[in-house]
Formats: structure tokens, C-alpha cells, sequence
């Protein structure tokens, strides 16, 4: 078994290769050569921790794993952060467990490349603003890869704590972009790309927000309950998702559904575009990305960290 | 993160460590302090194999993780066995992976341990003869732990392949004890103490076999349609088992639940019966313990394990 240390990855993994990862595993999930797991998660009764387990396969990558682990809202005082994860791959053709990953990191770059994989596919032509709801601890990497896939002119962000903001500033600052903190109504109206990534209960940009050709990734809703957007603003989107199922039962599109306002053979996959058999945007003004994250993500980035540690020389082999 | 390799199980792990760490964590399931998360069983189509996760929670022994692997029937031509799995632990207080210990062995050495504990508690007063019908890889373990935990006096065996019998035979001449191949009329009527350990799909042990205080402790049952025992068998006899959820559904109960000759309350869990919440054999003249395996026995001896590992410099400590 290799074991590739979390406190290695941000020195191999980079959001270029996370990109490609994901880029690939969704048109795999799309084409049927790969699928998700059902997910455990379970309230332990313990330190209110959320733990449990996403797994999957990918025939064509011949990826097999999960990833464990969960939400710890009491780490602060062990000193580690509240989201805890690793990731476990196991050879298909044997089922001996072939490594062991920090997950953390991780998570967030998988994340990211999921929103920036649909800012390729569906951002509209000549877009040259970036707009940003959220400016928590994910809202970095989302930035970076956004910034990454798209060369965008300028950013501006809301965050419903506005004494956070300052990420977003220095964050743009860092990708050479200026920044502007703006109000949820100029940042619909001006934005082409708008990225969601909070913890939000109720919808925070209206569709009466939105205008002109705009791109809306929703990253923070993966949870009943849990909402970024105005339902009126999913059902005028052509709507794209990681995955059709949990979109629409704990993803954005949960409420536009349960509203009647969708139906869900209208939610289509992002894999499906990037594989080509889905025109995308095509003549639509609205797109949407609803994001929901899979397990499969997080081994395709695990296996791709992986092969890059042992050509670096940094995965440590155990035997197990 | 501690790594304990398969090849050290053996020499760490015995018997009575495997009773102790099953006989405690089922009494915590029944007193509601441990709990079996949902099971992810997956035909992965790829080499025909089934791969899952057996998750868990003891909260009295803080015990949390997972077993992860599953069946690849054609791991011969790799030299490998067919079960194959591994064992992660979780640091309950923070989330992050604290062990990863090789699963093969201990995951007979749990389901052995699971029958004995039923006949510690179960068999009937002065029981001598033990009855072993099946003679594969588990039925080793089983005879081996049975033997541990009472003093028989002699082994009487059924294979449904009477040339594989020489597993019995060999098993108990190395505990010290006389072995009989016979019929399974001859079977039920002699044996005190009965162990089914096959992958049968249909009953091979009959109501009518069995005569005068029996207990049993039928051990192959684990799926949809396998089947060892008589339904009538099974309605005749006070019935207790590791999960009643699992008994009534892929354990061997599903056959006298679905002929309404039993009803789910009438399931009784072997953990009450340790914890002495429950009274056991009492007047019955048939006990009988439906062995379904859960994942918090895989947990419990991967943490007996590791403790031992530890005490003897064994367990590999490694970053992650």
C-alpha cells in the first residue's frame, strides 16, 4: 500500500491536474463507464460529528475506492481543521487495498475543478467577469480555478459576512486581478460567471439578478435543506449537474423540483458535455452548474496525486 | 496512522482475544451504545466482484471505522484469496484515520468468535458433542473457537462434498478430540452443540433431525436466498442473532420470516444475552444463533489488534 501524507499534496497536486482528473471522470460517469456508490453519512452521536463514506468505481481509469471521514465541528481545539477525510484506492483486479490518501486538501481542489471543469463547457463567449458568493475557507480554490481554466478581467464578490471579503481581495490580488465587493444585485447584473459557494438556507441571488449571457456554478448546496438560489433562476437555466440523482434530492436543484418548476429529466450532466454528447450552452442565456460533488471525484483526484507522488519519489510504501 | 499487515495477524491475534473483543462489542449493540451503519455491497462488474463498505460506531469502546473489500472469485490466477479486505480506524474525537490493518484473517477469526460466544451462552448444560456441517476455509476457525470457549468431547461432521471432510478431521485430531463422519440425521440427533458454516441455498438441516437440547449456530446465511436450516427448525427454537435487521432480511431467518412462521419480535439479540438483559436458553430446548456479520465485529478485533500490535512494537507507524 502507498501512503501519500496530506501535508504532501499541496506540493504535488496543482489545479491544473485536478482539472484533467475531473474533467475525465466526469465523461466517464456520462458515458456509464463509471459510478457512485450509495453514500453513507451518519450523525455518530459523538463530538456532533458527521462521518461516513463515498466510494465508486471507474472502469475506464480502473479506479476503485472511497473516501472517509466527515464533519467535525469541535477540531479547532485538537488544532485541525473541521473537515476530516482520506481517501482509500484498491486495485480492481484484486480488491487488496493499493493506497492511502490525506483527503483535506483534496476536497477543496476537487471541488474547485468541478466548477472550473463547467466554466470551460459552459461559460459564455468572451466572458470577463468573475462573480463570487462566499468568501469562506473554499472560496480560494474556487477563485484560483476559475481563474485558471478562464482568463477572466475582474472579480467581484458578496459574502453575507462582509468582514470576510478580504479573501476574495487578496486572492485576486494573488492571480493579478482587481477586486470589487459589490451587492447581490450588480453582481448578477455584471457578472458572465457567477461561482456560489456558501452555507446558505435560503436563496441569496434572485432571478430577477441575473442578467445577460451568465454562467452560475453552485457549489454549496449538497444537503437537504440547503439553498444559494432563487428556484425561479434554476428553471430559466439549461441545468447541468455531477450527478442527476443527488442534484435534484440534496443539490440546488432539490427546491426548483419540489416546486414543480423543473422536472428531472431537464437536469442534464456536465459529464455528458464535456464528452460530447451534449451541445451545452448551446442558445441558452442561462447555465447552470449544480454541483453536488461524488465520490468518484474524489478518487480521480486521489489516483492522479497518487501517480504524481511516485514519480516524485513521495509515496511511502507499507506493507499491508 | 498505525498499519498492521496481514502477515502479523496470525501471531497477534488469538482466539480468546477475538471472544473477548466480539462478546463485548455485542453487548454494547444491544444496550444501543454500539450501532452498524447502512451496508454498501456493489457488484462492480469488473473480474465479477463484489466490493462494499461494513461501517460502525462503538461509543463505549470508541471505536469507529470501517471494513472496505469484498469477493473477487478470481484471485487465483494472482495467488491471492477470494475475501479480501482491510480494516480503517477513526479517531472518534477528530476524524482523522488512526489504523489500517489487514482484514482476511481477522474477518474469519470474527465470525468464529461470533458462534462462540453463542455457545457460551446458549449451549445446553454438559453439551459434549459438537456438530460441524461444512468443511471449507471458515470451518476451521469455527471448530478451533468453538473448542476454546467449551470443553467437547467429541466432533461429528457433514460436508455437502464428503471428500473435503478431511478439513474436520484433521482440525479436530489437532485440538485433541475423536472426529466421526455421519449423515445429518445422525447429526442433529447426537450433537449438543451444531455450527453450519456453508454457502448452501436450500435446508440441509431438517427439523425432524434434530433431537433433545440442541443449540446452533448457523453461520453461513448472509445473502437473499442462502439458506441452511429448516424453516421449522428455525420456528421451533428460541432464535437470537448479532443484528436483527440483517436476521431477518439476508440472515437465516428470512426463510421463517417469509413463511409468517416467525416474527421479527421474536428475534431475539445475542448481546442481551451477554448483557443479561435477556435470559437466554431458559426452558427452550432449541436455541438457535443467526450469525449474519456486522461491521462493528470487524471493528471490535481490528482494534484487539492493534492494541496488541502496539504492546509489541508491531504496529507500523506511518504519516498520513
Amino acid at each position: 500500500m502507498f501512503v501519500v501524507a496530506e501535508k504532501e499534496i499541496a506540493g504535488l497536486m496543482t489545479p491544473e491536474a485536478a482539472f484533467e482528473a475531473i474533467e475525465a471522470v466526469f465523461a466517464s460517469m456520462a458515458r456509464r463507464k463509471a459510478y457512485n456508490f450509495p453514500v453513507v453519512r451518519e450523525a455518530i452521536g459523538h463530538e456532533d460529528a458527521l462521518y461516513g463514506f463515498k466510494g465508486g468505481f471507474d472502469a475506464s481509469a480502473l479506479v476503485l475506492g472511497l473516501k472517509a471521514g466527515g464533519y467535525w465541528p469541535n477540531n479547532q481545539k485538537h488544532g485541525l481543521i473541521n473537515h476530516q477525510s482520506t481517501v482509500f484506492l484498491f486495485d480492481p483486479d484484486t480488491g487488496r487495498v493499493s493506497a492511502a490518501i490525506g483527503g483535506n486538501l483534496l476536497t477543496a481542489l476537487r471541488t474547485a475543478a468541478a466548477s472550473a471543469v463547467s466554466i470551460k463547457y459552459l461559460a459564455p463567449k468572451g466572458a470577463r467577469v468573475l462573480g463570487m458568493i462566499g468568501a469562506g475557507h473554499q472560496s480560494a480554490f474556487q477563485m484560483r480555478a476559475a481563474a485558471n481554466v478562464h482568463r477572466f478581467e475582474k472579480v467581484i464578490g458578496w459574502n453575507p459576512h462582509p468582514e470576510m471579503l478580504g479573501r476574495l481581495a487578496e486572492t485576486a490580488a494573488d492571480l493579478g486581478l482587481p477586486f470589487e465587493a459589490v451587492e447581490l444585485d450588480r453582481l448578477g447584473a455584471e457578472a458572465d460567471v457567477i461561482i456560489s459557494i456558501t452555507s446558505a438556507f435560503s436563496p441569496l441571488l434572485m432571478n430577477e439578478h441575473v442578467k445577460g449571457p451568465t454562467h452560475i456554478a453552485a457549489m454549496g448546496t449538497d444537503t437537504k435543506g440547503k439553498q444559494e438560489l432563487d428556484p425561479a433562476l434554476v428553471a430559466r437555466a439549461r441545468v447541468f449537474t455531477d450527478e442527476v440523482a443527488q442534484s435534484v434530492s440534496i443539490g440546488e436543484c432539490q427546491h426548483a423540483i419540489a416546486a414543480g418548476l423543473i422536472r428531472e429529466d431537464q437536469v442534464g450532466e456536465l459529464g455528458a458535455v464535456v464528452a460530447g454528447d451534449d451541445p451545452g450552452r448551446a442558445d441558452a442565456e442561462v447555465t447552470l452548474f449544480d454541483g453536488t460533488g461524488v465520490g468518484l471525484q474524489d478518487l480521480a483526484v486521489a489516483q492522479k496525486v497518487l501517480e504524481i507522488a511516485k514519480q516524485k519519489g513521495l509515496a511511502h510504501e507499507v506493507e499491508i
